[in-house]
Protein backbone atom coordinates (compact mmCIF):
# COMPACT_ATOMS: atom_id res chain seq x y z
CA UNK A 1 0.00 0.00 0.00
CA UNK A 2 1.22 3.81 -1.08
CA UNK A 3 -0.10 6.66 1.10
CA UNK A 4 0.67 10.42 0.44
CA UNK A 5 -0.52 13.14 3.27
CA UNK A 6 -0.21 16.36 2.76
CA UNK A 7 -1.51 19.64 4.49
CA UNK A 8 -2.59 22.75 2.17
CA UNK A 9 -2.27 26.08 3.87
CA UNK A 10 -5.03 28.45 3.20
CA UNK A 11 -5.43 32.09 4.17
CA UNK A 12 -8.31 33.56 2.12
CA UNK A 13 -8.39 37.39 2.50
CA UNK A 14 -12.26 37.27 2.71
CA UNK A 15 -14.50 36.63 5.33
CA UNK A 16 -16.25 34.11 2.87
CA UNK A 17 -14.68 32.64 -0.21
CA UNK A 18 -14.59 29.51 -2.63
CA UNK A 19 -11.19 29.06 -3.93
CA UNK A 20 -10.26 25.57 -6.10
CA UNK A 21 -7.59 23.58 -4.72
CA UNK A 22 -8.68 21.35 -7.96
CA UNK A 23 -4.93 21.40 -9.46
CA UNK A 24 -3.46 20.92 -6.69
CA UNK A 25 -5.09 17.50 -5.26
CA UNK A 26 -4.69 16.62 -9.09
CA UNK A 27 -0.62 17.35 -8.53
CA UNK A 28 -0.69 15.20 -5.22
CA UNK A 29 -2.25 12.38 -6.75
CA UNK A 30 0.13 12.47 -9.54
CA UNK A 31 3.32 12.61 -6.88
CA UNK A 32 1.53 9.76 -4.93
CA UNK A 33 2.80 6.93 -7.74
CA UNK A 34 -0.88 5.61 -6.58
CA UNK A 35 -2.58 4.00 -9.31
CA UNK A 36 -6.18 2.42 -7.86
CA UNK A 37 -6.99 3.70 -4.59
CA UNK A 38 -9.02 7.05 -2.49
CA UNK A 39 -8.45 10.39 -1.97
CA UNK A 40 -9.55 11.97 1.02
CA UNK A 41 -9.74 16.02 0.72
CA UNK A 42 -10.81 17.39 3.57
CA UNK A 43 -10.96 20.82 5.70
CA UNK A 44 -8.81 20.01 9.14
CA UNK A 45 -11.05 23.66 10.33
CA UNK A 46 -14.84 23.40 11.56
CA UNK A 47 -15.81 26.45 9.86
CA UNK A 48 -14.70 25.55 6.28
CA UNK A 49 -15.83 23.04 3.78
CA UNK A 50 -14.13 21.02 0.94
CA UNK A 51 -17.03 20.30 -1.65
CA UNK A 52 -17.51 19.20 -5.60
CA UNK A 53 -19.42 21.33 -7.32
CA UNK A 54 -19.20 23.40 -10.98
CA UNK A 55 -16.40 26.05 -11.82
CA UNK A 56 -19.02 28.62 -12.46
CA UNK A 57 -18.89 32.28 -10.65
CA UNK A 58 -22.30 32.72 -10.62
CA UNK A 59 -23.17 29.85 -9.22
CA UNK A 60 -20.58 30.37 -6.71
CA UNK A 61 -21.98 33.85 -6.34
CA UNK A 62 -25.65 31.58 -5.60
CA UNK A 63 -24.00 29.26 -3.06
CA UNK A 64 -22.88 32.51 -0.60
CA UNK A 65 -26.37 34.26 -1.06
CA UNK A 66 -28.25 30.72 -0.07
CA UNK A 67 -25.89 30.09 2.72
CA UNK A 68 -26.70 33.50 3.91
CA UNK A 69 -30.20 33.03 3.50
CA UNK A 70 -29.97 29.31 5.85
CA UNK A 71 -27.96 30.89 8.54
CA UNK A 72 -27.56 34.23 8.30
CA UNK A 73 -24.41 35.93 9.72
CA UNK A 74 -24.57 37.35 13.14
CA UNK A 75 -22.53 38.38 15.42
CA UNK A 76 -24.76 38.96 18.10
CA UNK A 77 -25.15 36.24 20.65
CA UNK A 78 -29.20 36.51 20.44
CA UNK A 79 -29.57 34.56 17.74
CA UNK A 80 -26.95 32.63 18.02
CA UNK A 81 -25.46 31.35 21.45
CA UNK A 82 -22.52 30.04 20.51
CA UNK A 83 -21.73 33.58 20.16
CA UNK A 84 -21.97 34.08 23.97
CA UNK A 85 -18.35 32.66 23.80
CA UNK A 86 -17.04 35.91 22.40
CA UNK A 87 -17.27 34.36 19.02
CA UNK A 88 -19.09 36.19 16.06
CA UNK A 89 -18.36 32.97 13.45
CA UNK A 90 -21.77 30.87 14.60
CA UNK A 91 -23.33 31.02 11.20
CA UNK A 92 -19.87 29.83 9.75
CA UNK A 93 -20.43 26.06 11.60
CA UNK A 94 -23.90 26.34 10.00
CA UNK A 95 -22.72 27.24 6.82
CA UNK A 96 -20.48 24.35 6.88
CA UNK A 97 -22.72 21.39 7.80
CA UNK A 98 -24.82 22.23 4.28
CA UNK A 99 -21.76 22.60 2.08
CA UNK A 100 -20.16 19.44 3.90
CA UNK A 101 -16.52 18.68 5.45
CA UNK A 102 -14.69 16.33 2.55
CA UNK A 103 -15.04 14.78 -0.50
CA UNK A 104 -13.20 11.22 -1.32
CA UNK A 105 -12.55 10.27 -4.59
CA UNK A 106 -11.33 7.38 -6.55
CA UNK A 107 -8.43 7.26 -8.05
CA UNK A 108 -8.61 5.23 -11.61
CA UNK A 109 -5.58 4.36 -13.44
CA UNK A 110 -3.50 7.26 -11.72
CA UNK A 111 -5.85 10.18 -11.89
CA UNK A 112 -8.93 11.61 -10.19
CA UNK A 113 -11.90 9.50 -11.50
CA UNK A 114 -14.33 12.29 -11.84
CA UNK A 115 -17.16 13.35 -13.82
CA UNK A 116 -16.83 15.77 -16.85
CA UNK A 117 -17.63 18.83 -14.41
CA UNK A 118 -16.98 17.80 -10.76
CA UNK A 119 -14.19 20.43 -9.79
CA UNK A 120 -12.85 20.38 -5.70
CA UNK A 121 -13.02 23.20 -4.09
CA UNK A 122 -12.18 24.76 -0.52
CA UNK A 123 -15.14 27.56 0.75
CA UNK A 124 -13.86 29.28 3.92
CA UNK A 125 -16.50 31.07 5.55
CA UNK A 126 -14.28 32.83 8.37
CA UNK A 127 -11.38 33.74 6.60
CA UNK A 128 -8.65 35.75 7.34
CA UNK A 129 -6.55 33.62 9.21
CA UNK A 130 -4.49 30.69 8.40
CA UNK A 131 -6.16 27.06 8.48
CA UNK A 132 -5.45 23.88 6.88
CA UNK A 133 -7.38 21.46 4.41
CA UNK A 134 -5.89 17.66 4.23
CA UNK A 135 -5.59 15.97 1.25
CA UNK A 136 -4.71 12.02 1.85
CA UNK A 137 -3.95 9.51 -0.70
CA UNK A 138 -4.05 5.86 -0.27
CA UNK A 139 -3.76 2.48 -2.34
CA UNK A 140 -1.46 0.80 -4.71
CA UNK B 1 -5.15 -5.04 -1.95
CA UNK B 2 -8.04 -5.97 -4.78
CA UNK B 3 -10.39 -3.18 -6.32
CA UNK B 4 -13.05 -2.54 -8.72
CA UNK B 5 -14.34 0.05 -10.75
CA UNK B 6 -17.92 0.52 -12.40
CA UNK B 7 -19.20 3.47 -13.45
CA UNK B 8 -23.37 3.16 -13.73
CA UNK B 9 -25.16 4.85 -16.39
CA UNK B 10 -28.41 6.63 -15.46
CA UNK B 11 -31.20 7.67 -17.69
CA UNK B 12 -33.94 9.07 -15.36
CA UNK B 13 -37.21 10.15 -17.84
CA UNK B 14 -38.13 12.64 -14.90
CA UNK B 15 -37.00 16.09 -14.69
CA UNK B 16 -36.04 14.50 -10.22
CA UNK B 17 -36.64 11.14 -8.84
CA UNK B 18 -34.98 8.94 -6.52
CA UNK B 19 -33.76 5.28 -7.95
CA UNK B 20 -32.29 2.55 -6.27
CA UNK B 21 -28.76 1.38 -6.86
CA UNK B 22 -28.80 -0.71 -3.75
CA UNK B 23 -28.96 -4.21 -5.61
CA UNK B 24 -26.58 -3.16 -7.99
CA UNK B 25 -24.03 -1.86 -5.64
CA UNK B 26 -23.87 -5.36 -3.50
CA UNK B 27 -23.74 -7.27 -6.46
CA UNK B 28 -20.60 -5.75 -7.44
CA UNK B 29 -19.32 -5.98 -4.20
CA UNK B 30 -19.69 -9.53 -4.26
CA UNK B 31 -18.05 -9.58 -8.00
CA UNK B 32 -14.83 -7.73 -6.22
CA UNK B 33 -14.18 -10.35 -4.10
CA UNK B 34 -13.23 -7.89 -1.53
CA UNK B 35 -14.17 -9.35 2.09
CA UNK B 36 -12.72 -6.47 3.90
CA UNK B 37 -12.54 -3.02 2.69
CA UNK B 38 -14.40 0.38 1.31
CA UNK B 39 -17.25 0.72 -0.79
CA UNK B 40 -16.97 4.37 -2.37
CA UNK B 41 -20.55 5.34 -4.44
CA UNK B 42 -20.74 8.40 -5.83
CA UNK B 43 -22.52 10.60 -8.38
CA UNK B 44 -20.31 11.82 -10.96
CA UNK B 45 -22.53 15.07 -12.13
CA UNK B 46 -23.06 17.75 -10.70
CA UNK B 47 -26.45 18.12 -10.68
CA UNK B 48 -27.01 14.50 -8.57
CA UNK B 49 -26.60 12.98 -5.16
CA UNK B 50 -25.92 9.77 -3.99
CA UNK B 51 -27.33 8.96 0.13
CA UNK B 52 -28.35 6.30 2.29
CA UNK B 53 -32.03 6.73 3.65
CA UNK B 54 -35.01 4.84 4.08
CA UNK B 55 -36.41 3.07 1.08
CA UNK B 56 -40.15 4.53 2.01
CA UNK B 57 -42.15 6.55 -1.22
CA UNK B 58 -43.93 8.85 1.37
CA UNK B 59 -40.23 9.69 2.45
CA UNK B 60 -39.32 10.15 -0.60
CA UNK B 61 -41.93 12.95 -1.94
CA UNK B 62 -41.12 14.30 1.36
CA UNK B 63 -37.19 15.15 0.14
CA UNK B 64 -38.98 16.81 -2.90
CA UNK B 65 -41.08 18.89 -1.50
CA UNK B 66 -38.56 19.82 1.36
CA UNK B 67 -36.25 20.47 -1.32
CA UNK B 68 -38.29 22.63 -3.15
CA UNK B 69 -38.66 24.70 -0.92
CA UNK B 70 -35.45 25.13 0.26
CA UNK B 71 -34.41 25.84 -2.99
CA UNK B 72 -36.93 26.11 -5.51
CA UNK B 73 -36.57 25.31 -9.38
CA UNK B 74 -36.45 28.91 -10.91
CA UNK B 75 -35.49 29.22 -14.80
CA UNK B 76 -35.19 33.10 -14.87
CA UNK B 77 -31.35 34.48 -14.08
CA UNK B 78 -33.15 36.58 -11.15
CA UNK B 79 -33.14 34.01 -8.68
CA UNK B 80 -29.48 32.31 -9.50
CA UNK B 81 -26.80 34.18 -11.40
CA UNK B 82 -25.89 30.60 -12.46
CA UNK B 83 -28.78 30.62 -15.02
CA UNK B 84 -27.27 33.66 -16.89
CA UNK B 85 -25.45 31.04 -18.50
CA UNK B 86 -28.26 29.64 -20.60
CA UNK B 87 -28.71 26.94 -18.12
CA UNK B 88 -31.90 26.29 -16.16
CA UNK B 89 -30.76 23.41 -13.10
CA UNK B 90 -29.36 26.19 -10.75
CA UNK B 91 -32.15 24.67 -8.38
CA UNK B 92 -29.94 21.15 -9.04
CA UNK B 93 -26.63 22.36 -7.69
CA UNK B 94 -27.91 23.35 -4.70
CA UNK B 95 -30.62 20.47 -3.70
CA UNK B 96 -27.40 18.40 -4.05
CA UNK B 97 -25.20 20.19 -1.97
CA UNK B 98 -28.36 19.29 0.79
CA UNK B 99 -28.62 15.73 -0.04
CA UNK B 100 -24.46 14.66 -0.77
CA UNK B 101 -22.48 13.38 -3.67
CA UNK B 102 -21.60 10.48 -2.35
CA UNK B 103 -21.62 7.42 0.25
CA UNK B 104 -18.64 5.45 1.58
CA UNK B 105 -19.43 2.18 3.36
CA UNK B 106 -17.73 -0.47 4.58
CA UNK B 107 -17.31 -3.85 3.25
CA UNK B 108 -17.34 -6.70 6.36
CA UNK B 109 -16.83 -10.28 5.22
CA UNK B 110 -17.87 -9.91 1.81
CA UNK B 111 -20.91 -7.62 2.25
CA UNK B 112 -21.94 -4.12 2.67
CA UNK B 113 -22.03 -3.39 6.40
CA UNK B 114 -25.07 -1.95 6.93
CA UNK B 115 -28.38 -1.42 9.43
CA UNK B 116 -31.41 -2.74 9.17
CA UNK B 117 -32.82 0.01 6.65
CA UNK B 118 -29.74 1.68 5.17
CA UNK B 119 -30.52 1.42 1.27
CA UNK B 120 -28.43 3.39 -1.38
CA UNK B 121 -30.34 5.73 -3.46
CA UNK B 122 -29.10 8.07 -6.20
CA UNK B 123 -31.32 11.34 -6.50
CA UNK B 124 -31.24 12.77 -10.08
CA UNK B 125 -32.10 16.90 -10.16
CA UNK B 126 -31.97 17.46 -13.62
CA UNK B 127 -33.12 14.24 -15.44
CA UNK B 128 -33.77 12.97 -19.28
CA UNK B 129 -29.91 13.16 -19.85
CA UNK B 130 -27.35 10.63 -19.26
CA UNK B 131 -25.19 10.43 -16.11
CA UNK B 132 -23.10 8.27 -14.41
CA UNK B 133 -21.94 6.66 -10.86
CA UNK B 134 -19.02 5.40 -9.46
CA UNK B 135 -18.52 2.66 -7.73
CA UNK B 136 -14.94 1.94 -6.19
CA UNK B 137 -14.14 -1.46 -4.36
CA UNK B 138 -11.23 -1.17 -2.29
CA UNK B 139 -9.95 -4.47 0.33
CA UNK B 140 -8.62 -7.65 0.29
CA UNK C 1 -3.63 -4.50 5.01
CA UNK C 2 -5.10 -4.05 8.63
CA UNK C 3 -8.73 -3.32 9.14
CA UNK C 4 -10.49 -3.21 12.51
CA UNK C 5 -14.44 -3.48 12.48
CA UNK C 6 -16.51 -1.96 15.96
CA UNK C 7 -19.98 -1.11 16.08
CA UNK C 8 -20.64 0.87 19.05
CA UNK C 9 -24.07 1.10 20.59
CA UNK C 10 -25.84 3.93 21.39
CA UNK C 11 -29.11 4.40 23.50
CA UNK C 12 -29.82 7.93 24.38
CA UNK C 13 -32.71 8.92 26.65
CA UNK C 14 -33.85 11.82 24.85
CA UNK C 15 -35.44 12.57 21.31
CA UNK C 16 -32.55 14.57 20.53
CA UNK C 17 -29.49 14.79 21.24
CA UNK C 18 -25.32 15.63 20.72
CA UNK C 19 -22.61 12.47 22.19
CA UNK C 20 -19.27 12.66 21.31
CA UNK C 21 -17.97 9.28 20.63
CA UNK C 22 -14.49 11.01 19.79
CA UNK C 23 -12.42 9.23 22.59
CA UNK C 24 -14.02 5.61 21.40
CA UNK C 25 -12.78 6.14 17.80
CA UNK C 26 -9.26 7.48 18.82
CA UNK C 27 -8.99 4.52 21.04
CA UNK C 28 -10.36 2.40 18.24
CA UNK C 29 -7.70 3.79 15.94
CA UNK C 30 -4.81 3.03 18.77
CA UNK C 31 -6.19 -0.54 19.06
CA UNK C 32 -6.37 -1.12 15.44
CA UNK C 33 -2.55 -0.51 14.97
CA UNK C 34 -2.92 0.94 11.75
CA UNK C 35 -0.47 3.70 11.45
CA UNK C 36 -1.25 4.91 8.11
CA UNK C 37 -5.18 4.41 6.37
CA UNK C 38 -8.78 5.88 6.70
CA UNK C 39 -11.41 5.79 9.81
CA UNK C 40 -14.78 5.54 8.23
CA UNK C 41 -17.42 6.76 11.44
CA UNK C 42 -21.09 5.95 10.37
CA UNK C 43 -24.38 6.01 11.82
CA UNK C 44 -25.88 2.56 11.38
CA UNK C 45 -29.06 3.84 11.32
CA UNK C 46 -31.12 6.38 9.25
CA UNK C 47 -32.78 8.90 11.97
CA UNK C 48 -28.77 9.64 13.52
CA UNK C 49 -25.64 11.45 12.09
CA UNK C 50 -21.84 11.26 12.65
CA UNK C 51 -20.37 14.74 11.68
CA UNK C 52 -17.45 16.80 12.74
CA UNK C 53 -17.73 20.29 14.38
CA UNK C 54 -16.87 22.08 17.43
CA UNK C 55 -17.42 20.31 21.08
CA UNK C 56 -18.78 23.52 22.46
CA UNK C 57 -22.59 23.10 24.21
CA UNK C 58 -23.64 26.41 22.63
CA UNK C 59 -23.48 25.53 19.36
CA UNK C 60 -25.02 22.51 19.93
CA UNK C 61 -27.83 24.23 21.07
CA UNK C 62 -27.83 26.60 18.03
CA UNK C 63 -27.91 22.92 15.93
CA UNK C 64 -30.73 22.16 17.46
CA UNK C 65 -32.93 25.15 17.24
CA UNK C 66 -31.67 25.45 13.69
CA UNK C 67 -32.43 21.94 12.83
CA UNK C 68 -35.93 22.50 14.19
CA UNK C 69 -36.56 25.46 11.66
CA UNK C 70 -35.17 23.92 8.68
CA UNK C 71 -37.30 20.49 9.16
CA UNK C 72 -39.48 20.63 12.28
CA UNK C 73 -41.26 18.14 14.30
CA UNK C 74 -45.00 17.50 13.04
CA UNK C 75 -45.79 13.85 14.36
CA UNK C 76 -49.24 14.13 11.91
CA UNK C 77 -49.38 12.84 8.31
CA UNK C 78 -50.13 16.12 6.94
CA UNK C 79 -46.72 18.09 6.77
CA UNK C 80 -45.14 14.79 6.37
CA UNK C 81 -46.14 11.77 4.04
CA UNK C 82 -44.00 9.38 5.76
CA UNK C 83 -45.60 9.51 9.27
CA UNK C 84 -48.78 8.08 7.24
CA UNK C 85 -46.56 4.91 7.83
CA UNK C 86 -47.79 5.08 11.81
CA UNK C 87 -43.98 6.82 12.33
CA UNK C 88 -43.47 9.63 14.17
CA UNK C 89 -40.18 10.43 12.83
CA UNK C 90 -40.20 11.44 9.59
CA UNK C 91 -37.87 14.88 10.72
CA UNK C 92 -35.89 12.64 12.09
CA UNK C 93 -34.82 11.46 8.55
CA UNK C 94 -34.54 14.89 6.94
CA UNK C 95 -32.49 16.61 9.83
CA UNK C 96 -30.20 13.76 9.18
CA UNK C 97 -29.63 14.51 5.98
CA UNK C 98 -28.00 17.97 6.94
CA UNK C 99 -25.57 16.79 9.48
CA UNK C 100 -24.89 13.65 7.38
CA UNK C 101 -24.58 9.95 7.59
CA UNK C 102 -20.81 9.82 7.94
CA UNK C 103 -17.00 11.04 8.31
CA UNK C 104 -14.08 9.81 6.78
CA UNK C 105 -10.72 10.51 9.01
CA UNK C 106 -7.19 10.20 8.11
CA UNK C 107 -5.08 8.29 10.11
CA UNK C 108 -1.30 9.37 10.18
CA UNK C 109 1.45 8.23 12.35
CA UNK C 110 -1.29 5.94 14.52
CA UNK C 111 -3.56 8.35 14.85
CA UNK C 112 -6.52 10.42 13.57
CA UNK C 113 -5.34 13.04 11.69
CA UNK C 114 -7.83 16.00 12.81
CA UNK C 115 -7.23 19.72 13.11
CA UNK C 116 -7.06 21.78 16.39
CA UNK C 117 -10.62 21.66 16.92
CA UNK C 118 -12.17 19.03 15.00
CA UNK C 119 -14.12 16.28 17.39
CA UNK C 120 -16.51 13.00 16.14
CA UNK C 121 -19.74 13.41 17.73
CA UNK C 122 -23.17 11.43 17.20
CA UNK C 123 -25.95 13.45 16.63
CA UNK C 124 -29.69 11.35 17.50
CA UNK C 125 -32.85 12.63 15.96
CA UNK C 126 -35.33 10.21 17.14
CA UNK C 127 -33.70 8.52 20.86
CA UNK C 128 -35.05 6.88 23.24
CA UNK C 129 -34.20 2.85 21.59
CA UNK C 130 -30.87 1.49 20.87
CA UNK C 131 -28.83 2.00 17.50
CA UNK C 132 -25.31 1.77 16.12
CA UNK C 133 -22.50 3.66 15.01
CA UNK C 134 -19.96 1.45 12.74
CA UNK C 135 -16.19 2.22 12.94
CA UNK C 136 -13.96 0.71 10.18
CA UNK C 137 -10.40 0.84 10.19
CA UNK C 138 -8.12 0.41 6.74
CA UNK C 139 -4.39 0.72 6.20
CA UNK C 140 -1.16 -0.73 7.34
Amino acid sequence: MKTLTQELWMEVPQRRAIVSIHDEVERLVAASGVREGLALVNAMHITASVFINDDEPGLHRDYDRWLEELAPFDPSPQRYQHNRTGEDNADAHHKRQIMGREVVVGITEGRLHLGPWERIFYYEFDGCRRKRVLVKILGE
